[in-house]
C-alpha cells in the first residue's frame, strides 16, 4: 500500500460544497450527486474524518457555493452543452443566505472553523482560502467534497499551482455520473496528489 | 471645476471599513478615527451618496475588515513601530461575528447589497470584489471609509491595477491623524483618480 | 451544426506550450505528445488558425511552459503516481532560456505578439495573461496546444472562472494518451465551452 | 538603534523599476527621479546591498516595469492630475524590448538572478513574484528601487497583504519629490515595516 504520512500540524480539512442543496435534494433530476453521494455513505464517512481531524486541532476549512438570488454575480459562459439544450432545467438552489445552501447538518461547521462563500467551481478564486491557509502554516490538504470532476477537480487544481499537497478521498466525494467520478479517482487524482479512503485517513490520524 | 461625469450603470459605491469598532469608538486612545468622522460628518454624508446610489439602482458594497477571535488568520510582520513600542494598545477589535465588526446603523447594507469580510487592508486581496464589480460591468468606484491611508488608499491602488475609474469622497473618509488625511487627499489621490465631496456626488447623481 | 459566432473584435487566440521540448521531441519514451501532435497534423492545423487570427487583426497570445535550470521555481509534491514510480524518468526539458523551451517555429511568435512565460499549469496563475485580455476587452479566447488534459484544460478553467468564453480546437491539442485526449475533447470541454475544428473556426474566420 | 536581523536563507533581494529610463534620464523634464538618485548615491549603494546578497547566495529578484509600444496593455483611467493637465508630456519610455527598459548597468541581472517583467504598478500583481518566492521560502523582501511613493510603495503593500516582512532601504529609493520620498520614508514605511540604509544592512550582511 502506498504511503500516507500526515503533519497534522501542517494539514488543514476542506469539505467543498456539501450543502443541503446538492448532498440532500429529493427530487429527479436534480438528485444525482446526492444519490452518489448515499450509496457511498459520503455523509458519514465525511464526519468521521472532520470528527478525528478536530480531534487532533486540524483546522476544516468548508468551502460553499453560493450565488445571488438576483444572479448579478454570475455570467453565463457559451458552451456546447447549452447549445445542445443539454444543461440540466433551471431551479433555484445554492441561493445566497438561504437554507438549501447551508452545509448539511451532519458535519455542520463549528465554532472556530473557517467557512469560505465563494461564487466560482475553484474554492481559490477570489476567497480568502489562501490566505488562511498561509497565515497557519498549512501545506498539505485533505479534499473531501462535492462534484469529484467540477468544484473537488478545481480546487485540487488550485492548490497544486500554489504547491499544497492534496489528499483527496475517494468515498467522500462525488457526482452525478459513476463513469466521470472513476475516471477522475483512477485516471486524474493519482497524477495530482494522493487518493486514500476515509478508513485510511481515520486510520492515520488515530495513530497520529 | 473638474468634471465629474458618471455612468451610473456602470459605477458602484464601495464603502470600506465603517464598522463599530473603528467608526463609532468612544474610549481613548482607541477613538481618534471616531473623532475625525465626527468632525467631517463622514457618516451623514456617506449616508446621502448611498440613498442617492441606491435611488439610480447602482450597486452598493461594503467591506469589512474582520479578524478571527483566535487570531489564525493573522501573521504579523516586524515594523519599526512596533520595534519602537509605537504600536497602539492592542485591544479586541473587528472580530469576526462580533457587534463591533458591523457596519454602523445609519448605512447599514440592505437586503441586495453585496457584504464582502476581508483579513487584509486591500478589499480587493482574497475576496470575491473583482469577480463581483466584473460580472456586473463597473468600470469606475465611488470610495469611502477608513482609514484614509490604510485600507482606503490600499483598496484604491487595487482598483487602479484592474484599471477601475476611482472616485474617492474627501468628507467620506478619515484616519487618525489630520495630516495624514490630508496629504492623502492633496498628493496622492488626484494621481490616482477624482477627488470629490459628498455634495459634488449627489448633486451629479440627482441630475443623473 | 452547433453555432461558432465570433465576434473578432473580443476575441483572442491563446496558444499553450506548443515548445520544441514537448512538441518536436525524437526521442522515446518523451515523445508520446509529439507524436499525437504529429498524428493530428496538429502544428500546421494551428498555423492556419493562426494565419486567419493576424489577418483579422485578432491578438495572438502565446503561453510557454518554463522553469528554471537550478528548479529553485518549483516545489514538487507528493502525488501517487510519484509514490508508484510511475512519473517518466527525468529529462532537463522546458529550462528558461534554452531553445528547448521556445515556441516551434513554423508558429514563432511575430512582433506584436504577446508572450507569456509560466511555470504552472494554467496559463492565468501568475501572469499578466488576465491584465492583457481585460486591457484588450477580450471575452471570448480560442484555445489551442498542449497537453489537453493538463496545461490546457486548467487554463480552461481559468478563462471560464475569470468569465470568459471559451473555444479549444480538437485537432489543435494534443497529450499523451489518446483515452485522455478523448475523454477531455467528449466530456470535459463540452460542458466548459465550445468544441470545434480548426477547419471549422478556419471558416468562420474567412467569413468575417 | 532598532534590530536588523536577517535570516539570509529567507530573505531576498528586490529592485524595482531601476531602469534607463527612469534611472539614467538626462533631459529636463523627465529626469527628476534621475537627478535624486544621483543625489543619494543610489545605484553605488543598491550595488553594494547587491553584492552582498550575492556572496550569501541569497536570491536577487528585479521587477522592471513595461509597456507595449502599441500601448494595448493600458487601459488609462481617469484622474484629476490629468483633467488638470499636470501630468507630464508623453514621452516612449520603458518600452517591452527597448534598451530604456533595461536595467540599468551596473547592477545589471546576473545569470541565476530572475527578471520580473509587470505592466502596473505593484511588482506582486499578474507577476510570479508571490510564485518565485513561495517556491524559495522566502519571508522577508529587502526592497530598493524607485518610485518611493509609486512601484516602492505598493510592492510593499503587495508584500505586507502575503505576510512578508519588509525592510526598504531610505538611501536605495527615489522618486520625483524630495517632500514625498521623505513622507513615506518617515511616515508611511515605519508602519509597514522596516526602515535602513544601505550601510546599515551592509554591516548586517557582512555579520552573517
Amino acid at each position: 500500500m502506498l504511503e500516507t504520512k500526515i503533519d497534522t500540524g501542517k494539514t488543514a480539512v476542506l469539505v467543498i460544497d456539501m450543502q443541503n442543496d446538492l448532498i440532500k435534494v429529493p427530487e429527479e433530476p436534480f438528485n444525482a450527486v446526492t444519490k452518489m453521494a448515499q450509496s457511498k455513505n459520503m455523509i458519514a464517512n465525511t464526519a468521521r474524518v472532520i470528527s478525528e481531524a478536530r480531534r487532533l486541532g486540524m483546522p476544516v476549512i468548508y468551502a460553499g457555493h453560493i450565488h445571488r438570488k438576483d444572479n448579478a454575480d454570475m455570467k453565463p459562459t457559451i458552451t456546447d452543452m447549452m447549445l445542445q439544450g443539454l444543461t440540466p432545467p433551471a431551479r433555484e438552489a445554492m441561493v445566497e443566505g438561504t437554507s438549501g445552501a447551508q452545509v448539511v447538518d451532519e458535519i455542520k461547521p463549528q465554532p472556530g472553523d473557517h467557512v469560505i462563500w465563494k461564487r466560482r467551481s475553484n474554492a481559490f478564486y477570489c476567497t480568502d482560502l489562501e490566505l488562511m491557509l498561509r497565515a497557519r502554516g498549512i501545506d498539505t490538504v485533505i479534499i473531501v467534497g462535492a462534484v469529484t470532476n467540477g468544484c473537488v477537480a478545481n480546487t485540487i487544481r488550485g492548490a497544486r499551482e500554489r504547491d499544497l499537497n492534496v489528499i483527496v478521498l475517494s468515498d467522500c466525494i462525488a457526482t452525478m455520473n459513476p463513469a466521470d467520478d472513476e475516471y477522475f479517482i483512477k485516471q486524474v487524482f493519482p497524477r495530482e496528489g494522493r487518493v486514500r479512503t476515509s478508513d485510511e485517513i481515520v486510520s492515520v490520524l488515530q495513530n497520529s
